[in-house]
């Protein structure tokens, strides 16, 4: 019973002296609920019926949603599968999320550990391996709120860096949380800049040790994930010293946390940074070294050793090491940041077809909000551009596959491109899907700011998507300076990587549209994409080299040049992301139904490109004035048509309302119910606040003789 | 003693037999802290000196940041005044935010009604008026974390629709929070479209009373401010019936809790909505109503009344309401919006110079990110936009105070106008300062994720502007509106608002500037914005003309022109700040320097809004390619000029420390020893979590056999 329940049932016995109306209170909450549902107002979100509002919507659907589901997920078979594992994980309590959006950072960390032990065991039980596919929809069903997420890039090092007797050493004991491993590499003064690392391990050949140490408050580890409270263990990064000579950046491994009772090592410092904007599930944490010396075969040693007598050995090429970082970029891609759009357009667009206000016409009922223009134009193509990601995502995974069995031969032919690919991929993407999830948010109005919508905590977690892994302007660059190489290549006739191949294409002259339904034919916006994207590099490799000619330096012509490669950086992305659009529409050929509705969508996502960038398109004249008042035009047709299957789009995501966790995005469309019922689980509503005894109460008390 | 270095103690006894590695434990945490303290590494942030390379950003200023100030404060009597507020609020430990960053939102509530309470007493033993200018400054060194903002729209609404009477009895009971008020108008289902609200009022003839009730979940008050928790008090508007007539909306004052016990009065249902993105100083509510019963007298009666025989009487205009609501904008604009956008410069500016991150060229130590062009295109032109605003602002209360006088006269004619600006001019601001504060979180890299930066903090809060106080896509359809009957006035010959009035000057066919130094010519640059408002006005009017002539509704039509009707607005808005800030510059003839820096501001505005709108401007030719690389020139020269006086820029705006609350943002700039000190003060760090006994021990004792 709510605080207010009590509070009311108690006044009723008071004498309301202090009141002058009459009161009616006849056991007011139930009666009144009653009477709502009996009336319809009010059902409890318990039951199975759908607000009519939103089943109206999935009558009209042009396509199977059933078999566009199956599609998104690979194949009807995957899609079973997970339905399974999500079955299986929203029967356990112990991977609840319920409450979820009460707790306090203590409480997040501690429910997040929960689940990610009881997933070890459930994983185990259910024989679903490490490797297999069910651990992606465990984290689907979880909504990624689960801890040891550095544990496993501790252990991804370990099998990159380390020495076979390493990797049997270490890895079972990861592998069953015997201990927690941290990737202690980012520090309080260093990020992006690895070179600037300042934790030192200084080899004394007298004791065959390295002795670890934090010099500067600068050089403090900060921000790894699984420190603060978790880790036993830590990969250290470090700079080499041996005799007093510098071999730059190493990987140590050591322990931080005592295994009998979880105390610091002697030496070691450590804690949790404290309140972020969000990841409060994440124990984010500090190191600091005082002299940790640590035996020989503690520093990873597959690529390079340090031997007995103090000599420095180097074997091989640790390029491979990139690959852990690219794996990294696009594991998280698919399983965190691409889902959380989907997630805020389902929400946002079931919300916006049970919302009505305002009346679109003076006779009619209040307007579902999804039929205004300005409300369509915000989600529509976000739900356009969440395809567009989710195909993306199959695209960048194939080249990564492909790029990783030859790097594994030692072929690293395709490492550049691999690099420059998933760097700029992973910045237009968490870009874009931050910048979404803020307008779903928005276009809920005051609802979509309540925690109790799902979707501050989607904004949140996504804004931090923009920097972990790699923050987003760096990789932009990177890949810009990927660009500027082969567009020299180009000019020297030397062979092209073949994301950028688009670039020895000749000059198209002018665009060939001439009505609003030529906007339509993907030849047309594709080619614009590309003229675009070829045209901003050329102008900044033009400024840059124009710069170079006229006595700059190399580095202060490119940091001249950055705002300007950034543009075509972010162009050749949004090109490629277009362009495999493109491609899988063409896929769908036997699909008639959802091809038609999947390339409606691939219009929208590359005209609203268009449209949203008018300047770039219009600069040099490829598209004239006249032109782009026809994209507009087909631009705003587009909304109109997919409107109608907007409802239908978003639940072939299918994700399930625990999965949701949304007080507006539920499949059945009971949003003010569920406002109020969640709220009444509210801490706020749980106790009396301090406040009024201890603030309010003594002023009152001088009202009474006044009413 | 955090947590860490208790366990560090402790673990300076246990055996290390699971620790393959020596130790050194000398009272570590002790000799390092004194050791980098003597390096220069590490300064407590209670010393008073400057991280150096701060000191050296403010040795180069080009104008006096003292003076500055002066100007921004209005004049130097204005910075004495507000210095002496802010010395009085942050001496005493009952106003503190300290640990903000920490607390629950039953936490928050608590502290903000503390605040406030505190600060009725404090006003009145320093003899601080409410219309004095002190409370302005106390909200400005408070950061805005107070309670009872919704009380005063209550005492405002009163104040407003009120009689005599009724003012009589109820304001003096508010003024000295003998109540606590809250203004009930949203409901859960109903927000921007007041006529759609569903709480009815019946009055009954018998019993001289108005019956209350709320006969739908979708008409529960939902959000209101002060009503979760604190409020005794509502203003509740209702659709007012009468012998089953209905008369529309009305405000109606009754008691919702008990002046007593605080319990809800019978026939209340009253509680929390729970967690939101932000505001848990807030306690935004729910209201239930169930045939609550109120006496005639309860209706605000200024503008209408119920007569004791039923009839219903209405008295002049009621239109003096609208004021109420422009003010409630103008005023949140000024102490909440802006402000929060200076703050968050601030404190990315000030990192920026002290966060050092890769080299430059290659012999140097790593740069200050400042220096890198990308960083500069992120925060300087977001430093120009909040000195552009800061001076709308001061125009915006002028345009305010003059209508305020004139409607106050019962001339209403300047209404629309006065509408119009503050809706469309509330959007942009807060739409730009919510888009710069997220630019700026991100701009700090991972630092800036962290709720301890307070830049989460601003983000979130403004976040929250762009919805309530008017929607902005609904306001920037209302000021569209505006424009369309003016444009309709050009056409007909009739007279034209001024701030609309340049819609009527001819067409000045193309851009003149022949050189990247021309679009540093104010002329040149407001009038490209002209052509662009209202270029894209007459488009859009001209589409919905042809939608209207060619049959559809008139509701219809519209609709399908709102994204460009949306254009047009906000082109409208830039329009007007740019024009004001070009205003502001001239005004500035007698402060050379002062003048210098503050043109250079002006410029960037204007350049970088073209530079980022650049499709608006070259559509119809009026700026040529050729032009549009010239301002992206002069734009990006621009970044490199105002760069070097940056920090003594923000400094202007001369927040304290602890209205900053940052640390990242400090005047002394020592961000690495805030962010270690005050993550020491985390409940993170404060007690070993639950789920090491519970989920960790056993899995690590594991271990311990095989390490």
């Amino acid at each position: 019973m709510p605080l207010s329940l009590l509070m009311a049932a108690k006044g009723k016995k008071e004498k309301w002296d202090s009141f002058k109306g009459r009161t009616c209170f006849k056991g007011f909450q139930q009666s009144q609920m009653a009477q709502w549902n009996r009336s319809g107002y009010f059902r409890s979100s318990g039951s199975r019926d759908v607000n009519p509002d939103l089943e109206a919507e999935r009558q009209t659907a042009s396509f199977s949603v059933e078999r566009l589901t199956a599609i998104l997920d690979g194949g009807a078979d995957n899609t079973r599968t997970r339905r399974a594992v999500e079955a299986v994980i929203h029967s356990e309590p112990g991977f609840s999320r319920e409450n979820q959006y009460f707790q306090s950072q203590n409480e997040r960390y501690e429910a997040a550990v929960r689940r990610s032990v009881y997933l070890k065991e459930k994983m185990h039980q259910m024989g679903w391996t490490e490797d297999g596919p069910e651990i992606m929809y465990c984290y689907r069903a979880l909504g990624g709120d689960l801890a040891f997420n550095i544990h496993r890039v501790f252990k991804n090092s370990i099998l990159a860096l380390g020495t076979d007797e390493q990797i049997a050493k270490w890895i079972p004991l990861a592998d069953k949380y015997h201990i927690i491993g941290t990737y202690a590499q980012t520090e309080l003064g260093h990020g992006t800049f690895l070179r600037g690392l300042e934790t030192t391990a200084i080899f004394d050949i007298s004791t065959q040790e390295f002795t670890l140490n934090t010099p500067k408050i600068s050089a403090m580890k900060w921000w790894p994930g699984d420190l603060g409270r978790s880790a036993t263990h830590a990969v250290v990064f470090a700079q080499l010293y041996i005799k007093g000579k510098c071999y730059g950046l190493h990987a140590f491994i050591l322990q931080i946390r005592s295994l009998h009772d979880h105390s610091p090592a002697p030496g070691v410092i450590v804690g949790d940074i404290g309140p972020k904007m969000n990841f409060e599930h994440i124990d984010n944490g500090y190191l600091m070294l005082q002299n940790i010396n640590i035996p020989r075969e503690n520093m990873l040693s597959r690529f390079s050793q340090v031997l007995p007598d103090g000599t420095y050995v180097k074997r091989g090429s640790d390029k491979i090491n990139y690959l852990t970082m690219i794996m990294t970029r696009v594991h998280m891609l698919w399983i965190e940041v691409i889902p959380m759009l989907l997630k805020a357009c389902t929400i946002a667009t079931r919300y916006s077809v049970v919302r009505r206000q305002s009346k679109l016409n003076p006779g009619d009922p209040e307007a579902k909000i999804l039929d205004y223009q300005t409300q369509q134009q915000k989600l529509l193509p976000l739900l356009a551009t969440a395809y567009a990601f989710h195909f993306m995502n199959a695209y960048v995974n194939e080249f990564y596959n492909k790029g990783y069995t030859e790097i594994k031969q030692e072929n690293f032919d395709s490492l550049p491109e691999l690099h420059a690919l998933t760097a700029g991929i992973k910045a237009i993407i968490t870009e874009h899907c931050t910048a979404g999830a803020e307008i779903c948010l928005r276009a809920c109005g005051g609802h979509g700011y309540s925690a109790l919508s799902g979707l501050p905590l989607l904004y949140t977690k996504l804004a931090a998507s923009c920097t972990y892994e790699g923050e987003n302007t760096v990789l932009f660059l990177q890949t810009a300076r990927f660009l500027v190489k082969c567009l020299a290549a180009v000019h020297s006739g030397q062979p092209i990587p073949p994301s950028a191949a688009y670039l020895s294409s000749v000059d198209s002259g002018k665009c060939q549209a001439r009505t609003k339904m030529d906007f339509l034919k993907p030849d047309i916006y594709a080619e614009a994409y590309r003229q675009r994207a070829t045209r901003l590099l050329g102008n900044a490799a033009t400024k840059l080299q124009g710069l170079v000619q006229s006595g700059a330096e190399q580095h202060e012509a490119w940091n001249q040049c950055t705002v300007q490669l950034m543009q075509a950086a972010k162009a050749h992305c949004h090109y490629i992301v277009v362009k495999n659009f493109i491609d899988t529409v063409e896929k769908l050929r036997n699909e008639a139904e959802i091809q038609k509705i999947v390339k409606h969508l691939c219009d929208l996502f590359a005209l609203h490109g268009i449209f949203s960038n008018m300047g770039d398109f219009l600069h040099a004249g490829y598209i004239s004035g006249d032109q782009m008042d026809m994209v507009t035009a087909s631009y705003l047709d587009l909304l109109a048509v997919i409107r109608n299957d907007a409802v239908p789009l978003v639940d072939a995501f299918d994700f399930t309302d625990e999965s949701l966790n949304s007080a507006l995005g539920s499949y059945d469309g009971h949003v003010y119910q569920r406002l109020y019922e969640w709220a009444q689980k509210s801490p706020t509503n749980k106790q009396m606040s301090q406040a009024y005894a201890r603030y309010l109460k003594p002023l009152f008390q001088s009202a009474l003789s006044k009413l």
